[in-house]
């Protein structure tokens, strides 16, 4: 890591826009940028106030590339903490080219992924917790998703970590204190109170390593597959879901879609659906990978709908219909007999009373459609998300919470035999790094290099 | 045109970044934004100076939708004209449709496309032809392209057009002198001093006309068709000019091309290589259309490259390419024999000797392809270019002119034939109005219309 030199990158997408913002943080950000500025109002650069904008011509020698708004901060106050120059430029791809070039010329390097952030946390602007939630809010494409970051980026997961460390590191520090006293035998740490303290520790962690399955489904959505024989309805169900008519109009290629994913938002919630018959159509050269596929997919699932109609004999629509709910029992499995309209009234009768946790729909009606929509919901604790200040969304920080779990197991299976404080102490040790380690008190390079490649260079 | 209500647009590119700017303007922007940003600093976001930067929760109620920066800038010191805010926010698409959608719920309006730079005009801070070089800085992909709009923005084309303008005024309004004191027969005009200049906005006018070739070539590329019957080598040519094999592994719909077009940027200039094969090739199905697609492109090319070997008979060779060349006079047509490395020497020497003006070449060889390159460079009067100070590389621009120029002509006609002062103003009111479109001194709504309608929402 070498934090003197100065880095640049596009910060806003590569995308064409009325404007682009070209980044530059680093000691020397303020001193480049004013060698390329001439402000309009014939100023220097350089000698402006923390947190002004600037009209300026920005020239490479005598040719003119561009005029821009030239936003100064003068660190600490600033994203990083160091200097940082923001220049908003005309949003061509030629011209956010030119400009980084120039830069580069004069000695300013290409900044890495993620690397502003990583400097906004190697200088104390934010934990590392904070740092990743910046990640997640820069992805996030849902209401839930949206706000977890935003809360992880405001502290929230990582001050309910810090205050379980802290709270561990006392007691931690009174029995390092016995063994500095190891010979007058004395016991400054109270073993009751810390069987106590790990007991209630180990409880929160638990609890949110559990918060780690809805976390990953607010962040993520919830991957639901549609499975079913040919005609059963998948395609249309899947389409009155999305209450949208994909177009199916014939080119040369065929009828074939180009995604087999569809996202369907309900309430702050996404859902990923996947019709399986897609991944097999797509991949018809190759039967057995498609097969092969449409399982992993089943497997993925948080949710599967399976779907029969009418054709299907009662006796193999119960035979699968068991398979399924035997072999998922950790996956919500949804039974839906669909073109109820098909079905005379005496079939819907003896279906219902056979199987009466199977869903009988038709695609075409609006009371159907909201009935297992609702399923669909109902899936996603949202009470247990809004009772719930902390949850971990976190794959990084679920691995920490677990492997912090184990050390902590290991100091109440001490604690419960007696051992003495100096393997005590190893134990407890290893549970403060591994705590540590979420909100990077404690870090390395090889971890920081994990979580920041990780990032889209420009943030 | 409604330029009492705030509007607001994403100002940057569309795609994931690290940061997006939307924007707003208008007279009740910094209110707008001053009821949804607490500023860290406690202090009330309307209070603060222009050109300033703070950083702020945005809220929707009690729901925190992001950290931004709030720049603001207070009118007429803005990019419109009037009070603009820009906030900085995460870039997430999420994030920036709740942003925009929260405004709009407080009585922001969408802004429509061009419409912040539609703002500026009326609000005087550019003219016309200058806001049309915005949107064309913005789509700039060469350094010619690139370097020809920034000139128009800074007003390089303006003065030209409005200079001429003056002098053709001052004549225009001694003429309507001359009306006003009909019954004195009073010349304050003198006709002889008005052919003069007549005569000198002509020529200037018509080598403004001219320029628009070179400007058209400069802004979007020179089109380059490459022809030639299979296997002459077209691909392996394209391939060699722009110096990196193409991915031709072939995946289940076959080695098909995505694109039929290619860019090669020499020194500042582009041009675009269009390999006819490949328009055949992808409309294999309709082969008639393939065909006519083809022969579209060589009317539009403004070179075309045609190709052969020496597996076509020599007498084929000399008649294709006088034919070539006399059906497509405008053109420059560059005739090559490709493969040199399959002819002896004697062949090389009578085919030299017999058509001294084709090329012979080989597409492997890093001479002959630098030979080629040199024959298209030399095709854009790159000295033009620097002699030249007003380029007109806009379409509008360019039919205003040849309308000035029907105008002139009919003032000039007049003064031939000593026709009265109040026929030759009809005659130069209708010259003076074409050339005060072009700079929006004289303007309408459907002109506005139409040009800004092309610009990007945002701008």
């Amino acid at each position: 890591m070498n934090n003197n030199d100065t880095i640049i990158a596009l910060a806003t997408g590569s995308g064409s826009g009325a404007i682009s913002v070209i980044r530059l943080s680093g000691p020397k950000s303020i001193m480049f940028a004013d060698a390329k500025l001439n402000l309009i109002s014939g100023k220097a650069f350089k000698d402006q106030p923390t947190h002004t904008i600037h009209l300026a011509d920005l020239k490479d020698g005598n040719r003119l590339l561009d005029q821009v708004l030239a936003s100064i901060f003068i660190g600490p106050k600033s994203y990083t903490g160091e200097d940082v120059v923001e220049l908003s430029c005309h949003g061509s791809s030629y011209i956010q080219h030119e400009i980084i070039k120039l830069f580069i010329s004069c000695g300013v390097r290409m900044a890495d992924p993620g690397e502003f952030t990583l400097r906004a946390f190697m200088n104390g602007k934010m934990d590392l917790s904070q740092a990743e939630a910046v990640a997640d809010l820069i992805t996030s494409d849902s209401a839930a998703a949206h706000e977890l970051a935003l809360n992880q980026m405001r502290g929230g997961f990582s001050s309910a970590i810090d205050s379980l460390r802290q709270e561990l590191l006392h007691f931690a520090s009174m029995i390092e204190l016995e063994l500095d006293f190891a010979e007058e035998d004395l016991a400054f740490a109270d073993r009751g109170e810390l069987i106590k303290l790990v007991q209630k520790i180990t409880t929160e962690i638990k609890f949110l390593i559990d918060s780690f399955s809805l976390g990953q489904v607010l962040k993520d959505g919830v991957p639901v597959a549609i499975v079913g024989a040919p005609n059963v309805g998948k395609s249309t169900l899947l389409n009155a879901l999305l209450n949208e008519e994909r177009a199916l109009v014939s080119d040369i290629a065929g009828t074939t879609r180009d995604t087999i994913e569809d996202q369907l938002r309900l309430g702050t919630i996404l859902f990923r659906l996947i019709d399986t018959a897609g991944i097999r159509k797509t991949q018809d050269l190759v039967e057995g990978m498609g097969i092969e596929r449409s399982l992993k997919t089943m497997e993925m699932a948080r949710i599967i709908l399976q779907l029969w109609t009418n054709e299907t004999d009662l006796e193999v629509i119960a035979k699968e219909w068991a398979e399924l709910k035997a072999k998922r029992p950790k996956q919500l499995c949804v039974g839906i007999i669909n073109k109820r309209d098909l079905l005379s009234k005496l079939e819907i009768e003896i279906l219902s009373q056979n199987m009466p946790d199977l869903m009988i729909i038709s695609a075409k009606e609006t009371n159907d459609l909201a009935r297992l929509k609702k399923t669909l919901l109902d899936f996603v604790d949202t009470g247990a998300l809004n009772a719930q200040s902390s949850i971990v969304s976190n794959s990084r920080h679920h691995d920490s919470l677990i492997r912090a779990l184990e050390s902590l197991d290991r100091v109440q299976d001490g604690l419960d035999s007696g051992i003495s404080g100096d393997l005590l102490a190893i134990d407890l040790q290893a549970a403060l790094l591994i705590l540590g380690e979420i909100t990077g008190e404690i870090t390395n390079d090889d971890l920081l290099g994990h979580i920041f490649t990780k990032f889209c260079i420009g943030k």
